[in-house]
């Protein structure tokens, strides 16, 4: 896809929720460029993803407003008048979940519904696109996964993301709104979290080598994943935003083929030029929740939406490491 | 069947939150026969299933805490000490999850994790049984519904419930505590709620007859539902909560063969010599979140703990209309 599809975009009034996140940000550089009108809300939670210079460069063009979206009033003030959704604010730890379940309830479930409530009652034809997460399916029975693969989440981020999600489905068909959810895989690239390891390996990965330092693998480093370049998630929001053929459905994203984690590491290591990779032990609070091999199946997207991933994995690493080469002061 | 299996339960200490409603006082007036020390909890919020009346006679043979699940010390004084927890305590009704989002979700999520951090804090050797719902799988993709559906519920409270019980199996193989769900089907028996409608077709039916009215069913009356006694019901409970070989698991209970919504008042009404069917269209905010025909399969629980519903579904209508024409006064 490429920018002269998005002709939809141009004047929309556009909110972002998560905006000065990883995806957030990325997706409000894309829009200010395609001509739509843009609000970020953004909670700047310290040790979440949100980061101001995530938007430098278009600080002018986009308005942020600082709300938490467990503030159940915020967002009944800040709905009316968008065109479009895009609900990416989260919590996305894994591990911070289990060990302090509550907030996460707060902002995954329960904000939730703040939002949904929002909308209901404050915009209901706005069109809400939900950034949901492959995490929900737990240990594959098969695989790639695809979207009727039973869900079983191993923890409590992947219990709350999910009734996140099917809270936007109910809204969908009993009251009527649009809405939809992406479940995304690993998605990597410039304007990630940096300041600690617990929101995901690849960043992790990412900025050991920047710093010439050795990143350590679990286990054997056999486990398999796939990867989407954040440009790629980009692309699908755009997409599901824009059309409702989505409404009401559950689509996955996913990368292009699976890599271990082991050869990541190593491609993560040559195209940085510095840095090394060591095998360790699996520490016991991350073995009880990973879920081994993981990859998804993006067949139902790409007949619904026309979406498919197009970055090459070498290409979208290379970008990414380069950004950190360059802004690190910014996200470390 | 029968007592002489549960041995298990001599003067074993028992907790069951939600314990003066419909299912956990039939639990109680069954493990008082078997010599179980039981702790009732309860919040007796008005509209919801708790009665005092439901354990009259064994009164003196129960304690009885009223307390809500919401408040989150509670169950940290109250959990510790006891062998088994019966977890029943639930906002029960789709309709109210749908019009108050937010009690639905503090009740059936949120408060599941104080029960469980309560649990894993200060009593992790406890078992917990919970009662999950069949409402969980939301409309069927084939029949009987067996535990590898998928998972896509069509209400607040579907969601919810859903959140509650995985929190239940991640506490499991992540903290090492003994959790279960049993997926309850539409229930049905003495001590059942009967003030308003909103608790299920079952009861409402059979105080219409009682009554000597008139049982309206909606649409065709074609939709088909299994049943399951309350007596069943309270020995698969006992069944998981005496064995370990449940822990993990998701089990779905069932009924004998599926009735039609339409035969079921018209048996009813026979049994209780009284009353009328007249079929009538369906309210809007029922058909947005009914599921159609729907039953399931117990075959999981039956290999793993040799449950299966014993009770024909004349004789446990026959019994609940007898209860019911003697007490009507503590239950209208």
């Amino acid at each position: 896809m490429n920018d002269e599809c998005w002709g939809y975009y141009a004047n929309r009034r556009v909110l972002i929720t998560g905006g000065l996140g990883f995806i957030g940000s990325n997706l409000a550089r894309r829009l200010v460029g395609l001509g739509s009108q843009v609000l970020l809300v953004d909670s700047l939670v310290p040790d979440y993803g949100g980061n101001r210079f995530n938007i430098a460069g278009i600080e002018d063009r986009v308005t942020v407003n600082i709300a938490d979206v467990r503030d159940p009033h915020a967002m009944n003030a800040l709905v009316p008048g968008h065109d479009v959704l895009f609900n990416l604010a989260g919590q996305v730890s894994h591990l911070d979940s289990m060990a302090d379940p509550f907030t996460d309830l707060e902002i995954n479930a329960r904000s939730q519904l703040f939002i949904l409530e929002a909308c209901r009652l404050h915009n209901p034809a706005i069109k809400i696109v939900y950034a949901g997460t492959r995490q929900s399916y737990g240990r594959p029975l098969y695989l790639p996964l695809d979207e009727e693969h039973r869900n079983r989440p191993t923890d409590i981020n992947g219990v709350n993301k999910l009734a996140g999600e099917w809270y936007h489905l109910v809204y969908g068909h009993a009251h009527g709104l649009r809405t939809c959810s992406l479940r995304l895989t690993n998605t990597y690239g410039p304007r990630q979290l940096m300041k600690h390891s617990r929101q995901g390996f690849i960043a992790w990965f990412v900025r050991q080598a920047v710093e010439g330092r050795e990143i350590q693998v679990y286990g054997d480093g056999q486990q398999r994943r796939d990867l989407t370049y954040v440009d790629d998630v980009v692309d699908a929001f755009l997409a599901a935003g824009a059309s409702d053929a989505a409404n009401g459905q559950v689509l996955n994203l996913g990368g292009q083929a699976p890599i271990s984690l082991l050869e990541l590491a190593h491609l993560i290591v040559e195209i940085a030029g510095q840095g090394s990779v060591r095998l360790i032990p699996w520490p016991d609070e991350r073995r009880r929740i990973d879920v081994g091999d993981v990859y998804s199946s993006y067949e139902l997207i790409q007949r619904t939406l026309g979406w498919q991933p197009q970055t090459p994995l070498r290409a979208g690493l290379t970008r990414m490491v380069q950004f950190y080469q360059e802004h690190r002061r910014h996200y470390w």
